[in-house]
């Protein structure tokens, strides 16, 4: 492979992860059949997410039969449909737009009958815009707990347990305002471990945390919540739907796209084309610039061990890496990863480390905030920065990953893919002699 | 297998990766032919390192024939030895001692005939230890030439530069002063790469920079060089040996131990047991609780999708990690790292979680400056510290490692191994209900 084929190869592997949680292909494998014809039911479609908008059009692409709904996704992700309403709203911070829209939503699946069917479309954003903040309480004290909740440590199922005791719509609420019709709902996954009481907040999956629960947490780390809010969880007025709530009986629940589920098509391909995959997490966390470190470690074993497998081979990962800001430069987690990975291979002494490209990208096409998905690198990128007149360590320190990538034209750019299985990263060692 | 016998598994590993690692072992496999009898040579044994007492025990154990000599090691670290002095000196900031060493050890290798060996032990900290600034420089103007670089982000490669060029004895300038003796280095390991040009500095190992590469590195990074330094790179009066030098042409370098035969040594004893290894780099470098996270997600792969490795599995990693002090609690990094990679594993949902033990340990015996080797975690960890009122996030905040495993009594506890070949990491994940 020249250093070309081995940046298309990444490029393909990236697609075919991409490709793995394309609503388009994904959603129309889970679809049900329809309400029998004759019975009188109706097919409600609601959703919320990154993917909602796309989701929705495969549903109307694939329905046989009447259909009607609305979905919620971020500014800019709607897809034209024909007959489900996509509205757009904001994210990661809620906005008026999409509490109108979760309100509409929980009325819609209200009143209906056994023969109805709720088609709910749910991906990963899915609970800041599906917010809908419980009776007597406003969106600002719902924001005002979650903050202090993450500034307290408090782990993500104990944050999960106050949000879902905070809405009229989450921890199955949402489900449960739709019995007795069948809902059906079909997820793509971006959190850790997949579990769809987790992916935005569970609208349609039972809950066993309690309000009890919820207060005992504000009590452990000290949270000083609004008066409103600590009046709700005391009152404990509508519990969440239990495990083997007979409300829940009728729902169904699929995960149609996970983060592991395009690690093994990108594996596919790689395999394919006689690289071998090594996938080693589908959802890999910790701060960018040292999980690149380790990355490098691991690949410098392959290069020069043979482990955990022998070149070509390709280390796979995804998850959700962090930037802690302390520079003024552009980009987002995957620029940052995949720069500090090539300072950091370049440091990294050993026989084989020339033979190394990289591709890092978030698979929504937005890395951080920028227009691109995320960039390529090879053994090359250092001699070509260099020449351009470009600090790798500088601007690494200056959090400058965007510009380092975009000087040296080696973006990787999709636009919004209006799907979400978080990061994608691909490091190839290539150090076969007949392959370099 | 019990948790208790996970973590009598995991003791067993980390005692093969010390014992490939221990040069009463691997010293001997290593031993030249002594000088011919009759042909008046003599043996002088120098050396410098944490393990270099022990490295001139096993000679002393193992020679057939006259020997003298002098080597210079840790505070503690000393071996008693009969016929070879064993200094004691200063690490990581060298001391008088380990000055005044360095010079007898010069001196003691100059004036030798063709038929005379020198045998050089040289270990990690041997660089330290092995200290002594060329003619002019004073130890100090040495060191705060050493500070700036540290702070000034220059590769480890441009240090070694540097320091060569400072240096009276590094960079092969001991080899040279031993010739035309005949000199055979045994080294230990401790360097991501293991090039013997690196371990110690290189001090019978040809050099390839020169004094117009330490300027231009001076230069690159705006040191503020004392004059007596910049006067010494100018003079440029004698240059290190370069590669070719026929000064050099009788010396040999075995590399006797490094940190992949340690690892190597672990994985051998984990397939006897039935537990695949997966050797994930002999050098992962990073910030300690950042590797953990890396390694959790890593974990958590092979306990849910059986990747790289189905379980029982077993990841194995070496190198050396960094501790950014934040906090005032007790520990080195390896206490560090293992603590968080217990608080990492417990807020990581996913199936066969709760089946993941782990050992983390200096193999020289101390992790930073306690007295134990490093810790072992299982699944009961966080459960049993609750029990015992120990707060483990509070505890990883404020770097207190120690106090965490201490007071559960899950320290390891070797003493001073006497060798070191950086940092043994194992994680073993025995999610196979039979092995549980």
């Amino acid at each position: 492979m020249t250093e070309f084929d081995s940046g298309a190869l990444l490029r393909r592997l990236f697609d075919a992860a991409l490709a793995a949680a394309d609503p388009a292909k994904a959603v129309p494998r889970f679809l049900p059949p329809p309400p029998p014809k004759g019975s009188g039911g109706r097919t409600i479609v609601v959703g919320a997410g990154k993917a909602a908008g796309a989701m929705a059009r495969a549903v109307e692409d694939n329905w046989d039969g009447d259909l009607q709904g609305l979905v919620v996704t971020r500014y800019g992700h709607a897809v034209p449909c024909r007959r489900i309403e996509v509205v757009e709203a904001a994210h990661p911070v809620p906005d008026q737009a999409g509490l109108d829209a979760a309100g509409r939503i929980l009325r819609m699946v209200q009143g209906l009958g056994p023969d109805d069917l709720v088609l709910c479309l749910i991906s990963g954003g899915g609970s800041a815009l599906l917010s809908l903040p419980a009776e007597g309480i406003s969106l600002e004290e719902k924001q005002a707990v979650n903050k202090a909740l993450l500034r307290s440590g408090a782990a993500i199922d104990e944050m999960n347990c106050l949000r879902k005791h905070l809405s009229a719509i989450k921890g199955g609420r949402l489900a449960a305002a739709a019995a007795p019709a069948r809902v059906v709902s079909l997820l793509i996954s971006d959190v850790p471990g997949d579990d769809p009481a987790v992916i935005a907040s569970g609208p349609t999956v039972p809950d066993p945390t309690s309000f009890a629960d919820a207060l005992a947490i504000l009590d452990k780390y000290d949270i000083d919540a609004p008066s409103s809010v600590r009046k709700h969880l005391q009152a404990a007025a509508e519990e969440t739907p239990k495990p083997g709530d007979p409300r829940l009986a009728s729902c169904e629940t699929h995960l149609i796209a996970r983060p592991q589920d395009s690690l093994e098509a990108a594996a596919a391909v790689a395999r394919a084309a006689g690289v071998t995959p090594v996938i080693l997490g589908d959802s890999i966390e910790g701060e960018a610039r040292e999980v690149a470190q380790v990355m490098a470690g691991i690949a410098r074993q392959a290069a020069r061990f043979g482990q955990p497998a022998k070149p070509p081979c390709v280390l796979l990962s995804g998850g959700e890496t962090t930037v802690t800001l302390r520079g003024n430069g552009r980009g987002g987690r995957n620029a940052e990863f995949l720069l500090a990975l090539t300072v950091a291979l370049e440091s990294t002494p050993g026989e084989g480390m020339d033979s190394i490209h990289a591709i890092a990208c978030d698979t929504d096409g937005i890395d951080g905030s920028e227009d691109n998905a995320g960039a390529l690198m090879g053994p090359r990128t250092l001699a070509r920065a260099a020449d351009a007149g470009l600090d790798a360590k500088a601007m690494l320190a200056d959090n400058d990953g965007y510009g380092f990538f975009s000087a040296l034209g080696d973006l990787v750019v999709t636009g919004p893919t209006l799907t979400n299985v978080n990061d994608f990263r691909a490091i190839l060692i290539a150090s076969d002699p007949t392959c370099a």
